[in-house]
């Protein structure tokens, strides 16, 4: 056997050096330009890397769920935005967290406001943050539709509980292929529109004098600008362990990748195929087609990129990847020249689609410094309390 | 609010007279062709559901992990396969579970023994199953390599530790829409080739006078066909609770369906569009197209069709579905006619595309027996035990 004996099944690995100069690189370019950095901890998930950006002077940080508050709460973090429209099914929770710490919520809609407050189901205090669909289409309010955000606004500084936080948005139609001049085009058509709806609050005496807070983010845009106008806060995420889909997209280098798949070989009939232990409940079912900026695959869909692990990075193989995932098998197309020669039992290295859903299965990752496997980091749904809430230990 | 008010975030719900129907139905198909009923328990991954199948006269078993084969065994259960190609990276854990039942377990390539025998690495009775390739393109020696199948017959028949315990097959290719009759057609293919195989082994003293066993799995065929010629076992997985894929392939009834995911409807603007808390890491990401028997999606991707949970059962709504999951997000289009009336804080039900990775992702799900919240059901990936194996437990 080769390198990492210890490797007996579907493993992933972390390259610390390439997650902090990742983390550093994205909180020195909001301070040079002026913003808060509220990094999304959905990637993560994990007390260790959070402790990573608080190295990097990060205070605020950004959620997708309660739970995944209350677990960076237990851990010192004292301001928390829950970035997915508010579940008012959740209040209870809600409510206990907010008690404790600085909590912000999104909402997008008026209706929501009059149901929590004709039920009095807000008991301590919410920053409320008003969200923006800046082109998405997912959920916010469309930018357009300026009037429906001043209701929004006007109702939240009538409440005695909730607190009018600013406006947020997320730029989900930039998780695509972009150049560098798209992605700078994109942007600004969507700050251009952000600048108009923050004009257009101060037209109403509720809001003059009033600082409106902006929020933004998303991985592709966050990495490939450096300027953001009408913009005072950033929220990327995934930047911290990037992917190849990041990387398909224009938005990082191979260099930033910091996660791999570790898997081993159980299979092969000789020919350009070959089976790995790593399958759909290891990766996830995203996948990248060919259409894409960099053309690694040349047909079909590609699950996880091939690459060998050497001292100086991932060495990438032109045209070997995971065309297919069962629940634990994975198909690897060894379409490099000249074939890959794997043995059964050894391992085979994939980068993975989408860095967050293949954590958030695996549960855990190994450190990897200078060759030598490292310390175990358990994710938040590997604590004991997760099933039951952490709010309630 | 409505029914199940003490649900607050993504839930899976099981309904277990259907679960047990199913369970039942195929115990029955099993025994009433004369075949060893060997079920895959990678769907639910659950001591509790693994009692059901105990209860219906279940004593043998199949999972597609090492983990999952150490977790069952615990719960009593004596006579597991592994059926993924044998990865020899575990074969501590291997040898330490073989130790204690009879363990099954698969390999597709001769040099794996020259590598098992060389090395000395097993040291407990394994039972190895010989796998074939019947059509899938996936693991298994293809059929018509009957050479191959003979030469790692005779080296486990040489060996002190391994006993050759038969062939096995999954038809990993009749995952698609079938008609009956294209299901018959394809079995009758397999079932030849598999029979062919067999006699062939015959044309060599070794095997003389010896039973040579065939195991034969996949959810569409069993559930499509009754009769199992040149089959000796069976082994099923997905069908103890189907899901919206089995459906459109014509594996199952809409009422065979078990499992339901419950969603609290979180954002919407008016329109065809809502969002639910409930998106990739609740789901996971597989789809389907609208090419399909049935077809209650006019567009696009399919990550989840809407159904009403009535006491009667589902009631689906023609053309309402997830189009859209982000991490925490399913972006839910409502094309029925007239449009649902859904209200924020409500819950929206939709029966997963499939069940397998829904179930290890959420990993619990809870009973719902005549309309009432039961009991909650803990997966194998909620065990404690889980992450350092529960082999050292």
């Amino acid at each position: 056997m080769e390198e990492f004996a210890q490797l007996t099944s579907p493993t992933l690995l972390l390259r610390p050096e390439i997650a902090k100069r990742n983390i550093q690189r994205m909180a020195n370019k909001a301070k040079q330009a002026g913003l808060e950095f509220r990094p999304h901890f959905k990637t993560h998930q994990s007390h260790t890397v959070g402790g990573w950006f608080r190295d990097a002077g990060v205070t605020k940080i950004t959620v997708s769920s309660i739970a995944m508050a209350e677990y960076f709460a237990l851990d010192g973090w004292q301001d928390i935005t829950i970035a997915l429209p508010l579940n008012i099914r959740e209040m209870d929770r809600i409510n206990a967290l907010a008690r404790k710490i600085k909590l912000n919520v999104i909402v997008d809609n008026a209706q929501i406001l009059t149901i929590l407050e004709y039920q009095k189901m807000v008991q301590a205090p919410l920053h409320v943050w008003v969200e923006a669909d800046c082109g998405d289409g997912r959920s916010g309010i469309p930018l357009k539709n300026k009037g429906a955000f001043i209701h929004v606004a006007q109702t939240l500084m009538k409440s005695p509980t909730m607190q009018f936080a600013g406006i947020l948005t997320h730029a989900g139609h930039a998780y695509r292929r972009m150049s560098s001049t798209e992605a700078k085009a994109l942007f600004t058509d969507i700050s251009d529109n952000l600048g108009k709806l923050v004009e257009y609050f101060y037209r109403f005496e509720d809001f003059k004098g009033m600082k409106i807070p902006v929020s933004f983010g998303d991985t592709p845009l966050c990495s490939q600008l450096e300027a953001f106008p009408n913009i005072d806060e950033l929220r990327p995420g995934n930047f911290v362990f990037y992917d190849f889909m990041q990387y398909a997209f224009g938005a990082c280098t191979i260099d930033d990748i910091a996660m791999v798949m570790a898997c081993p070989v159980i299979s092969h009939q000789g020919g350009q195929q070959y089976i790995v232990h790593g399958g759909a409940v290891h990766f996830g079912k995203d996948f990248l087609l060919t259409n894409l900026k960099h053309k690694p695959v040349e047909e079909g869909k590609n699950f996880g990129w091939q690459v060998d692990f050497t001292e100086s990075g991932w060495k990438p193989y032109r045209n070997s990847y995971l065309r297919g995932l069962s629940q634990e098998h994975g198909e690897a197309f060894n379409g490099s020249t000249p074939l890959l020669d794997k043995d059964l039992g050894q391992l085979a290295y994939f980068l993975p689609i989408h860095s967050c859903l293949t954590a958030d299965l695996m549960m855990r990752y190994y450190l990897v410094e200078n060759g030598e496997l490292g310390e175990e980091i358990r994710m938040m749904k590997a604590d004991p309390g997760y099933l039951d809430g952490f709010g309630n230990s």
